[in-house]
């Protein structure tokens, strides 16, 4: 392919990103090329400045700028929930319902003890620390639906319930606009088992 | 969406580029936030730099770093052919072949009246002051099968057979792999009149 040095440089940085293969990282630079100045410098100060801006909240272990993160600064919120989710886009995600208005405890992770990360790689001792202060009364767990998610479920359960917390686990089942026909068998066995009744 | 302010930013940029929607940023911004710091900052340069460094060849007006493009100053290539193309883009469509081995000739645009795109806005001057140095024996365009990327390619070619130089069209036909069956009928009408004896 005919390319200058410069934009080699920048589809094989572009490529690397998740989903960007060598055809879109090519689009993508020409457009970058194209673009107006003040876009251009925009994107790349942007990049720049994420990492140095971007830190963990001391409290909830979720994306901050400074010492606390906007939900753990807020008056607003509830202290008497803590959901608890593996990754900072999980937090994002339960914010996006808009149905939430307690705290998060964010773990950076799930046990794996295949791949050495007991409960010491995680960020369960300061949520333990949290719950010990006494202004929680429910703690709801949304790790992933999988083996190591739930497994941490678990783990996180029976450390909890000794405290005196309520614990809860987000439910599983059909998804919203989904098919009883064709939803996997794993799923719908989790669906029966947790029917509400009407 | 609960988003600090710098990955806000971050999200708002990569928002912007071709075919990455919201959902797709905010992957793609937590995956830089994660990544390691030598990868950010070279992304991030790269994007600050592909436009400082890029110019347009003075020959072909193909994108270069200073005056003249590789294709220009390689003594290999042959200076008996110069293909002419619409954009930077397709000139890399063309060397991704590795089929051709002459000159090439970017307009930066097509005839489009309606638009006030004239000859003079396109690089039309420069080509026939090329073709007037007398090294060139033959002219392939290569615009676009639109209406206007047609319209450019009969214009050149009423300009350029007076100087006794060959000019052609790339062929329009089926793609290989292509489906007599489901092919468009202009394709396929196009397709028929182009056959060559076997």
């Amino acid at each position: 392919m005919h390319l200058t040095p410069a934009l080699a440089r920048l589809v094989q940085a572009l490529g690397k990103l998740p989903g960007i293969g060598e055809k879109t990282a090519t689009r993508l630079a020409l457009h970058i090329l194209n673009a107006d100045r003040d876009y251009v410098e925009s994107l790349a100060e942007a990049i720049w400045a994420v990492k140095a801006a971007t830190t963990l909240c001391q409290e909830c272990f979720g994306l901050a700028e400074g010492e606390l993160c906007s939900i753990c600064s807020d008056p607003q919120r509830s202290p008497e929930a803590i959901c608890v989710v593996e990754e900072p886009a999980d937090l994002m995600a339960v914010e996006r319902t808009h149905d939430y208005r307690g705290q998060y405890h964010v773990l950076h992770g799930v046990l794996a003890p295949l791949d050495g990360i007991g409960p010491d790689e995680l960020k369960i001792a300061p949520l333990l620390e949290r719950l010990r202060r006494g202004r929680t009364k429910e703690v709801i767990i949304a790790t992933n639906p999988t083996v190591e998610g739930e497994a941490t479920a678990l783990y996180l359960a029976k450390l909890i319930k000794p405290l005196g917390i309520r614990v809860s686990r987000i439910a599983h089942g059909i998804p919203m606009g989904g098919d009883v026909e064709y939803v996997d068998a794993v799923t719908l066995g989790r669906a029966i088992e947790g029917r509400r009744e009407m």
